[in-house]
């Protein structure tokens, strides 16, 4: 049998095993194997150890027994750590304490519980007390109590607050910190704390240290099952068959008077990427405290205090323990090759780590961090490729405001101003309730979202919301952690804001010293909030194009070498083609003529074409708009040129490009010259239920061959025309919706036989390409036959994902985020990110088939999932030749397929996917 | 190489190769081995020879050589009939005349082309008129030119009709008939219509017999793509691949005068199934007359000859020569153990035999004849079991009129009688157009297709109508042989019916003798026909249930010892339930709940459900469904006590139960204590824009457990009540449009947790099933997972071509008729034969995966294939265990999967499926 623990003790500084680091990962979970590696390094760490995920699934059970088996591993692990301390557990005299902390192999920060202070009962306080003061001894008791009966009891946090409340009502000062209070209240709150607990379990309370470690242990292993981690591993694709390990180590006091405290320290700037150190600091006070985000903390360094406020930072209240801090967190980096995230204590001006991690980190700062750190050397090309995160490197392509300067110039003042938590700018309405939130948002609607603080429960609200502003909380409160993680803009602690939940009301005070009076907004009203300067502003502003990232075009450069598949644009009009190109497009992968038809003349006559009755009639609509396309194409031509252009033949619902408003009725009646009765009756005829599975595609391209005829003219003419100018012209033609091999060979014979025709009228040739959608399940199985008939298939992800669930993208509001975000039915949005099991084996039969029977088929994707990364990586697996995805996407695209190339080459680094 | 030809001479007894009959039709078509097979029996057959289905594929383009090696092959095949008839081909002194015919393995009846008569030209005509005199010479010639112009060279069929038509009228008789023209005519004619011809082939005319019989084979050949003949194979699901043969054969002349003519017979009634020869039979005529219902032929017996006029039946004129088609049909009967039809021709009272095939009927006939040639001990039962066609076994189902007696009392009368051509009753508009009846069919309005007569070109009109009606033509015509062939309701020839196609009025003249002044409908008018009795009555009469035949049932049980699938029904009330029991179900396959729901009351009440904003609001309503549900399942469970019943948990698109109209809204509103506006709103927020593909089905039972849990208990209740009184009960329940493997196990772990809990309420257990709709692509694809949480899985095939095509089937009518009757792009209609290429893989991966996880999976279809005969083959070659379907196609799917048993295990007559 494996071992059950893991022990690690940085007085012996030789490694305990030989297992290879990723091993301990899996068996005793990530929090582990950073105290074990920082323990090799020679680093001050807490003696402790790990009890594997293993051990922990005999106790996952409500009432599951505490195996003989763990209670000697766990006696054995604690007899390491009474070694390394010179304290005995449960001792009345040198009480040894401990943290119970959970620690999976994937990161889920502050999902899990733990509990601090294990080991305490009024007889081991009293030694505490000897070595650090009675209060102190108080105050880690009263946490203990408040912890344990939370995370292993589950008793309500409220209860413990009502108490410490009345406790200062008492004393006549309700709005003290707890921190002033004094002995006797302290002592008073341990009574009435272990009052309450012992009336749950009476074998517990009081005393009885050994069994509150069991209990303890047992609950952080049952805590990978409460409702937030699960939707949070929902969110984050983890498997909940994964599990958590659990880490038991010796405490040491951030509590223990005012040259202790707890601190979090980012080895650089998580939200910019700055290289220099970041973090924050609370003095006098246990970790717990700085992440719940309850207390508002100090800034680790004097650079980043808050402008105007006391400098109470780490840096300047203790510059021997911030130096400490700061050779500590650059030998971490330099060791990992990436910035930590790194979670220590001062104890009486000692510095010890309790956790050191890969940082979160924002998009903006990830693209930097990655390229400095391949710059300073610390990190190589190919690592920094595959550091970043492709798919969150769209929001470098959002939108900002205009400066404050520009803003004011305007008149234009904030009406609060918070922490910068997360970059980005936002516009919504006010909603506070996370529920209402969450709701408004599955519908479609813009929410900004309000809360005095957010906690790990508002995760789904979050993630809907455009963005989230708190009033209170800092830069690593759990709404800015979070945020940064979504991408999601943020603005913390913006401490004039009162947010009254009953009234429904947001006030906002003014600035100290102002005279203006208070400004009130109310739920639903509409703020705009800046994440990147932290400014809070009435009303909806307008937005401005954002510039991207120089580091962003040094990473593309250094992705655009090392990647193998093609990225094409998603582009309809000129315009989109050139903005296509500057964004580094190879091509255009789909141009969607129907999206040509949006001007009112054009529609009409498109409308004229399909509700003819007479051919005479509809041939002459369908000349007009041959002469409309022509010049449509020749412009796209000479954007792309030298590049590929895929032209994807009409596929317009009928049923939508009905008319339905007199006007347009009147204007086909006028174009046929019938009576609006009659107009009015044929395009009512042309109504569906279902039009996205109607008649659409192929489907009219066969039924009304007069408009493929027209559009295929006038691709071929409008080649032949840009060819002679010296351009390089290279037409692809796509005909969507197929289902049938027979509706292939048809059109496909068909383009043939035009470009003859279109040939010898122009006398001049140019080189084309026929290809097909593959956007239907019956496609995927009939490809073999398809295939022979084309030189390429496009897959259209969006379509097929639609057909192979039988989920209409368009209802799917209605159901999908509560299967994805609340019932965890789904792992991810499958309009998002490529379903591989389902719609992912229907590509592979596809490609299976299409290439047994055409071996030079070439293949391309054009749905949504061809921008994003997870979906390139397998369509990279699959021999895909190049994606083609919309502009805002294209950098994703770029990276995400050099990432794909690094990974299948077997790169070290490349073993997970990112996000 | 094999021999190009086959040739066959009733001289000669011995079989001239030992090649089986299945592998010579394959190459010489049907046609070719009727001829052989009955020459082998030694029956009068004129001499001939086969040409082969390889080596018409040389002549098929238009300009095609004649291969040295066919034309050797053609003068060997002529040397064998010139040696059996002592005649020679081109000779002028006693040439020899043959017929080319196509003949295809597949029976096609008149949809290729023939030429009868070559070797006639001014020479050899000399010849013929020294062996049958000059007039019966110049009227072979004539019709020579007339059917070689049209077949071999395309020269309209009315340029011909006109220049007769200018004789007649020059002769002062346009009303004459082709029979009273004189010598002098038929010659002016012959010289004009060789003037014709020559002016378009100055090579070909006058003269050259041998040129002319390779063109007119070359002809035959190519007829196999013609227009007419796409479109049948199309409907018919008849390869396109597989070509037909030709057959030469020495001519004998129907229109050698008085004694002479040509017939056809049916060796028992193709309508009824009677067993009596039934036939025409037009004296002094050619083949061709009488098949093109040109002229109305005359009954072959005197006891179906047309009563109240002048019995010109073969029986009666010429009993001698009618004695011997009796006896040639009954043995070719014997020999083939099945009704034939038969051609034939009578030359100077000798009878020669033309063709034999199986005969087409009536479902009715079918049936009739199929337990007749058991009884009478000329098939085996199983042979009788493969003789019908299973799908057309349920129009007997159909409805039929009050007896004529019946209609008479209520002062109904017929506007007209005709012949009674095929059974059924259709109500519908007159439409005269072919093409406007097609559209109007296509956009689900009732047709009635009224012509004077009608060709091959008409029959996708055919096929759309709800019945035919025609002013000409007898029981043998085109309208009535494939009227019959599509179970369609036809009433042919009704001669006092006058149909005016310029003006679009239908008169309706009264009987002789009458003194009611005449009838007039215009097109659109609604008439009711009845093809069982003839008659035509003006406007829609009532119509009421039919009764079975007693053969059916007799044929059904014997069905029923052989099948080795089950067979259920799909029905979802008390009453439907007690008909499918009456119709043979063994059990309820699919009661859709969601078909309860359409009651007011109770549809008010899933309103509220749904639209409820609290729980507890929530809750009082779901407790008045379950409460209604639960009587609901009780009578089900009661009718069919003993078998399972398969309850569907609800699977209504949310967006179509929402209330719309005024009254609706107000009792949402009522019952949800909210104002009209509020409800207004929560209706609203419900549209979608597929909801095919929207919130439906296991998505709302998991966004809204309280549906399912409440039916849950009313299923699972309403048994345990039904099981108390002592009745069997076998409910299994079923999760529709399940995607994710998930979704089943969620709801699966709902009913056994529900089912707990309703057991211990109740004190007593039922046993039970769950299982899942698999009718959605990824379902297939993932269906390994889902068969681990389910008993069973229920294709719902209607769904499933839906999603595999992406194709609504409400709205297919836009373009699937055109997809398979137009443009031949798919065989058939996919949601009513299933699609086995797409749809057929998605189901076998299904099952591959479902039993490889789960080995004792029970696996049901319920969609529309389940009652189809072709798709049933399938699901039992598949290992399905029981077909679902509606009421009106349980006989079909008692017969088919009985079929499909005798075809597994080797039946000789199961080879190939039938219609």
């Amino acid at each position: 049998m494996p071992a059950l623990i893991y022990s690690f003790d940085s007085t012996r500084r030789e490694p305990l095993t030989d297992e290879p680091l990723d091993a301990l990962r899996e068996r005793f979970g990530g929090k582990a194997v950073g105290l074990i590696e920082m323990t090799r390094l020679g680093l001050p760490v807490p003696p402790g150890f790990a009890i594997s995920v293993e051990a922990g699934r005999a106790l996952m059970g409500p009432d599951a027994a505490f195996p003989d088996s763990l209670r000697d591993a766990v006696r054995e692990g604690l007899a390491g750590v009474e070694a390394a301390t010179g304290l005995r557990f449960g001792d009345p005299s040198a009480p040894l304490l401990v943290s119970v902390r959970s620690g999976a192999a994937a990161s889920m920060p502050g999902m899990l519980d733990s509990v601090l202070n294990v080991g305490l009962d009024s007889t081991t306080r009293a030694g505490l007390a000897a070595q650090g003061g009675a209060r102190f001894a108080l105050d880690a008791h009263r946490r203990f109590l408040q912890m344990f009966g939370d995370v292993a009891l589950g008793v309500s946090r409220e209860v413990f607050e009502q108490l410490i409340s009345a406790t200062k009502t008492r004393l006549g000062s309700p709005s003290m910190t707890d921190a002033e209070l004094d002995e006797d209240a302290l002592a008073g709150l341990v009574q009435s704390f272990e009052a309450t607990l012992g009336a749950k379990r009476a074998d517990l309370f009081p005393g009885s240290p050994q069994s509150q470690l069991e209990l303890a242990i047992a609950s952080v292993y049952r805590s990978w099952n409460n409702v937030r981690a699960r939707r949070y591993r929902a969110l984050q694709g983890i498997s909940d068959e994964l599990g958590t390990a659990c880490v038991v180590q010796a405490m040491v006091f951030g509590n223990r008077g005012s040259r202790s405290g707890a601190g979090v320290a980012f080895t650089r700037n998580p939200s910019t990427g700055e290289r220099a150190l970041y973090g924050e600091f609370l003095a006098n006070a246990q970790g717990e405290d700085v992440v719940a985000g309850s207390r508002t903390p100090s800034s680790l360094t004097s650079a980043t205090a808050v402008p105007g406020r006391e400098d109470r930072s780490l840096e300047r209240t203790d510059p021997e323990a911030f130096a400490l801090v700061q050779s500590l967190a650059d030998q971490l980096e330099t060791h990992f090759r990436d910035v930590q995230d790194i979670e220590f204590t001062v104890e009486e001006g000692r510095v010890y780590l309790l956790q050191t991690r890969s940082a979160k980190r924002t998009a903006e700062a990830s693209v930097r961090i990655a390229v400095a750190l391949a710059d300073e050397g610390r990190a190589s090309r190919d690592e920094a490729l595959l550091m970043v995160d492709a798919n969150a490197i769209a929001t470098l392509l959002r939108t900002r405001l205009p400066s404050p300067e520009e803003l004011l110039a305007r008149g234009v003042q904030p009406v609060a101003t918070g922490l910068a938590a997360s970059p980005g700018v936002a516009v919504g309405r006010i909603v506070f309730d996370p529920e209402a939130a969450e709701r408004m948002a599955a519908e479609g609607q813009d929410v900004l979202l309000v809360r005095r603080d957010t906690t790990a429960d508002d995760i789904v609200a979050m993630k809907g919301a455009r963005g989230i502003l708190t009033a209170a909380g800092g830069l690593t409160s759990h709404a800015a952690v979070l945020s940064r993680a979504l991408g999601k803009c943020c603005v913390a602690g913006a401490s004039t804001l009162h947010v009254d939940y009953a009234a429904g009301v947001l006030t906002a005070r003014p600035r100290r010293g102002s005279d203006a009076s208070p400004r009130t907004f109310r739920v639903g009203d509409t703020l705009t909030v800046d994440g990147s300067t932290g400014r809070v502003y009435e009303g909806a502003l307008d937005v401005v194009a954002a510039s991207t990232l120089p580091e962003l075009d040094t990473l593309l450069a250094w992705a655009d070498e090392r990647r193998h598949m093609g990225v094409r644009a998603n582009a309809d009009t000129p315009r989109d083609v050139r903005a296509a190109q500057a964004f580094g497009a190879e091509g255009i992968g789909l141009c969607r003529t129907e999206h040509m038809f949006f001007a009112d003349e054009r529609l009409a006559a498109l409308r004229c074409v399909v509700l003819a009755s007479e051919e005479s009639e509809r041939e002459r609509w369908v000349g007009r708009i041959e002469a409309m396309q022509r010049g449509d194409f020749e412009e796209i031509f000479h954007a792309m040129a030298g590049h590929p252009v895929t032209i994807r033949l009409l596929d317009l619902p009928l049923h939508e490009f009905m008319p339905r408003d007199d006007a347009s009725l009147a204007a086909v009646a006028a174009g046929l010259s019938v009576p609006l009765r009659e107009a009015k009756r044929r395009a009512g005829a042309r109504a569906e239920v279902n039009p996205m599975i109607g008649h659409r595609g192929v489907r009219v391209g066969l039924t009304i061959p007069a408009i493929y005829r027209a559009q295929i003219r006038a691709v071929l003419s409008a080649a032949v025309a840009v060819a002679r100018s010296g351009k390089g012209v290279f037409p692809e033609l796509l005909v969507p919706l197929t289902a049938v091999g027979e509706e292939v060979r048809r059109v496909a014979e068909a383009v043939r036989a035009i470009a003859e025709e279109v040939f010898t009228e122009q006398g001049a040739r140019v080189a084309y390409k026929v290809g097909t959608m593959i956007e239907l399940p019956r496609a995927c199985l009939v490809a073999g036959d398809m295939a022979q008939h084309v030189e390429f298939f496009s897959f259209g992800t969006n379509d097929l994902t639609q057909t192979a669930f039988g989920i209409s993208r368009d209802d799917s509001a209605h159901f999908l985020p509560a299967y994805v975000d609340e019932l965890g039915v789904l792992p991810q949005n499958p309009f998002r990110t490529l379903d591989i099991v389902g719609v992912g084996e229907l590509i592979q039969l596809a490609i299976t088939r299409g290439r047994a029977a055409n071996p030079t088929l070439e293949l391309g994707v054009c749905g949504a999932q061809g921008g994003e990364a997870r979906s390139i990586q397998f369509f990279a697996e699959q021999g895909v030749d190049y994606v083609s995805c919309s502009l805002t996407r294209l950098v994703v695209a770029r990276l995400a397929t050099a990432q794909a190339a690094l990974r299948l080459a077997g790169h070290p680094r490349g073993g997970a996917l990112a996000g």
